[in-house]
């Protein structure tokens, strides 16, 4: 495979645009539904590998990359798992199950992990971008012991907005939640497809026990379930019906 | 192109797999950056509506489709965008801009479009779905005014969850909004490949003043802005350094 994962910090590279035959793109994204039940074959670990890590390309801002993918191999975790599934069969049937968290904290380690790797790597680190996450970034994701800080974020936003356009979130760990769990449904989007293109199907779960989950997996308090995906390959009847999608001129506006 | 958009009923199909050339799909995730400054290049109309229609191919709970696209053509709006986006190049250097609007109660609407299709469509509409969508939807969905019922459900969910697992949210509209926002994100991150694949780059973004851009669009007080996605061909020096990804064992657990 293409060394699809270079990681080098070079902030003045330009990366020019490549060719894709866009047929073979619509077909990832028109096959993959959601399936259901799944055929006892197993899933390859190097293509799990490849598809957590081809999610992990998803866009996320800041690169604060609040995700990470639990794929739970254990036989007794993973029971427990399709329990908390509610015993689905899209949990019980699949090859793999993969737990999806977004982590509205991890902005903190994160940024640190950043300003390390530019303060590092570079002799004449860009004065900007160390700004930016030694000062925006704590200034934007920071709302302080019981959101103190993002209360009077809040207020001071209010009033500045009378003048200009200013954004307006994050300012409490409700909308830290949004923020974490939209990124990483970027990044869940990006396996789920992934797997497609590897042959594989997916099911994305949200009915589930999060709470149990997060027990399961010794997550901390503030960490939040975004989804559990399962693996398989499909079985014959493993897809419920054919896709439905209403109007999209219900959906699609141009204004 | 080949027709990717049926939308026929028909709930015992049996879709069988694609062969798929996973090189094609891995250029794609792989050359998706943010793109931060765009050529004068226009991007084709007939595009832009297959990009967004592609998005909408995204998996969602129950099909309840918590989803819109505005693509904002009007000069006026536009440049009024580009200024809810803070004027960042990445919006000003933009061909277009398509604001991506997550909505927590559409459940109530989609609900009945789908009672609407099942009971229209087959003459004998199988009865588990039918409940399914006059009754299990509303529990999960519907919190009630000032969150009152989901407040009750909570309590409930509470008392049950010793006994067994059970699904913990959406128990408030706050649950709503994470809901709606991430499953808008699984749709913006296949618009956003789908662009990619068809030759175009975007770039997501979130420091934005989703009250201004609320009031432009003229949603409803419930609405929320997922993103605003640019797009267009993106110039010499667009992509404003090489992608950087920490360790990916920071992010890939086995357990």
């Amino acid at each position: 495979m293409v060394d699809i994962f270079k990681d080098e910090l070079n902030l003045s590279s330009n990366e020019p645009d490549v060719n894709i035959n866009k047929e073979e793109f619509i077909k990832v994204i028109n096959s993959r539904r959601s399936v259901r039940v799944y055929t006892n074959e197993k899933v390859k670990e190097e293509d799990i590998l490849s598809c957590l890590k081809l999610g992990l390309l998803a866009p996320n801002s800041s690169n604060l990359q609040p995700w990470e993918f639990y794929w739970v191999r254990s036989e007794n975790k993973k029971n427990k798992l399709v329990e908390y599934c509610l015993n689905q069969p899209a949990a019980r049937t699949a090859a793999e199950l993969i737990v999806c968290v977004a982590k509205p904290m991890a902005w903190k380690k994160n940024k640190k992990k950043m300003l390390d790797l530019i303060t590092k790597n570079d002799k004449k680190p860009p004065e900007a971008v160390v700004n930016y996450y030694k000062k925006i970034v704590p200034l934007a994701y920071n709302q302080g012991i019981f959101g103190i800080r993002g209360f009077i974020k809040s207020i001071i936003i209010f009033f500045i907005s009378f003048f200009r356009p200013i954004p307006r979130e994050p300012v409490s760990f409700a909308d830290m939640k949004v923020w974490s769990q939209k990124t990483t449904a970027l990044a869940c989007q990006n396996l789920m497809l992934s797997f497609r293109a590897f042959g594989y199907d997916t099911c994305p779960m949200e009915g589930i026990d999060s709470y149990r989950i997060k027990k399961l997996l010794k997550l901390s308090n503030t960490d939040q379930i975004c989804m559990v995906i399962s693996v398989g390959k499909r079985a014959k009847n493993g897809v419920y019906g054919k896709r439905i999608r209403f109007d999209d001129e219900d959906f699609i506006h141009q204004v």
